[in-house]
């Protein structure tokens, strides 16, 4: 593969071609990269903005990570969050540090992956700020989205009553990631995932939920709170419950769970059930609605009915497989710790 | 000072401790931290939107800058971008990757540089990204703005023979870097910076010129073409020349150059002018306008008209004070060589 230093384009050489045969896909977008700023219109529109930062050795680790892939991710992540807002992602900006290590082939396969999100998911990409890093890969992400006031979900609306759903599966993509770090430190030249592409698909390559929003949309259901679960189905119901000032109680038996990712928790020693609770980056959707939308949810695809919101004295519970209730725990993973 | 650890709070009670005391400044901020996104509300006016990643060792260095400057500056200078559409900033999101060097009380002096700026030009903070790095301090901001659609300023509008037009004086933060590099490698218990503050001021806590735009209104004068002096004027003014289709002619004799600066450049034998051309950081405005703004022009404070837009074929050209013609080169430092 060919490889161009970085230095022979420069930092606005190195803009300009990553960004030249973008084109705006919103009608909203008025104005993309090449100015200071990126200019928009949403008449009436509320405008929703969200960020995220990925750093890696932290949250990625490029031995196993294709770069494209990685660009893909970062983008998506940005776009759940704006569904979990339940609006609908329409701008980003990328920020990039990046350090001589990488060529502009890398980065234009990390664009690529962050173009294609795009594409997928009909949003434009309006400008960035792109620099040289001391010690490997930063990307930071920003997105707006719209949506109509009286659409727009927040945390705080769970009351009690209220059926907890969840969309997928969970726990999913935290045993792709244990795969993928199984094989690096078993340091196979031709490392065997057979049969396991489904739990790399979900850590590699996560999609936001745009689909289930729609069969909701569909089914006249609109949820009175919602999150996606990036850091964990118990940290995330935890959230909901704290800002609602609710309880909760969520079944075990009732938690979806993938079955590939069941044998090889069971073949790992890990205990799927609390993967599916403390693992993080399913970006699956987690919502809160009234009990009287039951009948409606029944026909939704994809979607599981894992317990209902309570007085907040109950607090926040997991009843296992014998009855017993245990309180959840925000076991996301607390990076700031070694 | 008291010191405690990042990892006693973990991410969400950073975040928490962070954030407490937000209270929203603008009307179009519906929702501000607490969700997955933030949520504005803007009627009919136009959304701007700017960012920025700044990482140490490559856009500041500690040992010399102070968190709380470090933050105000990392707000100012995308307040900067927008002003340079002609828009007024309205909220930040902040980015933030920290190493396990720094404490709570780091991130909180950071942090207070951020709303001292926010503060100081009425912008809301209103969401983010907390995460571990394993390498150093990251901070990405990203800042919307509003304008109404017949006052943006693009770089794309310079007409031939308008007036080229900056604010404040340049070089002046490019010599106060070099004024902090030279005490560092000095290695001196007590850096001597009397008389330098300014110098200093420059390049630490740079402000964002809103008070030019204001002036500019009172004075009916509307820009043609604008930007801010990020990377030096010298690669400014190429980017407003190619953009426009026009070339343009700039006097030396006619810089703004603080005397300060001058001096000090003198003592280290550096070419003041080079400096102000190529040594960026100053956030002043560049900008031109019609001639027959002119008269408009000369009661406005602070402001100087620098040269004049000529056609695409004469280049872009200084005018040295000998009256010899230069060609303007964007080197505008290339953080991607050596």
């Amino acid at each position: 593969m060919a490889r161009t230093e970085i230095s022979t384009m420069g930092e606005f050489g190195l803009i300009k071609h990553l960004t030249k045969d973008l084109k705006p896909l919103q009608p909203s977008t008025k104005k993309a990269v090449g100015d200071d700023c990126a200019v928009m219109s949403f008449g009436a529109k509320r405008v929703l903005m969200t960020t995220d930062m990925l750093l890696e050795g932290i949250h990625f680790n490029l031995e196993y990570v294709p770069l494209k892939h990685l660009g893909y991710k970062a983008a998506v992540v940005n776009f759940s969050d704006i569904y979990a807002m339940n609006g609908t992602p329409t701008q980003i900006t990328v920020g990039l540090g990046i350090s001589k290590r990488f060529s502009v082939e890398d980065i234009e396969a990390l664009y690529d992956g962050i173009k294609l999100a795009c594409e997928r998911y009909n949003v434009d990409l309006v400008g960035g700020d792109t620099c040289a890093s001391m010690t490997g890969l930063t990307i930071s992400i920003t997105c707006l989205g719209v949506a109509n006031e009286k659409d727009i979900v927040y945390r705080n609306g769970a009351k009690i009553n209220d059926l907890i759903c969840v969309s997928g599966n969970l726990g999913t993509a935290y045993m792709g990631l244990q795969l993928l770090e199984r094989e690096r430190l078993a340091n196979a030249e031709q490392p065997d995932f057979a049969g396991k592409e489904y739990l790399l698909e979900r850590q590699l390559k996560p999609e936001a939920r745009r689909d289930i929003l729609e069969s909701l949309r569909k089914a006249g259901v609109k949820p009175t709170a919602m999150m996606d679960v990036s850091d964990g189905l118990s940290s995330e119901l935890l959230h909901i419950c704290s800002q609602s000032n609710v309880g909760c109680c969520i079944y075990e038996d009732k938690l979806p769970i993938d079955y590939e990712a069941a044998a090889l928790a069971e073949e790992m020693n890990l205990n799927i059930v609390t993967c599916a609770l403390n693992g993080g980056e399913d970006y699956e959707l987690l919502f809160t609605c009234s009990l009287d939308d039951y009948e409606k949810l029944i026909p939704v695809e994809d979607l599981y009915i894992i317990g209902h919101i309570t007085k907040p004295e109950y607090g926040c519970n997991l009843i296992g497989r014998n009855g017993e209730e245990l309180p959840l725990k925000a076991q996301g993973w607390n990076a700031f710790e070694n």
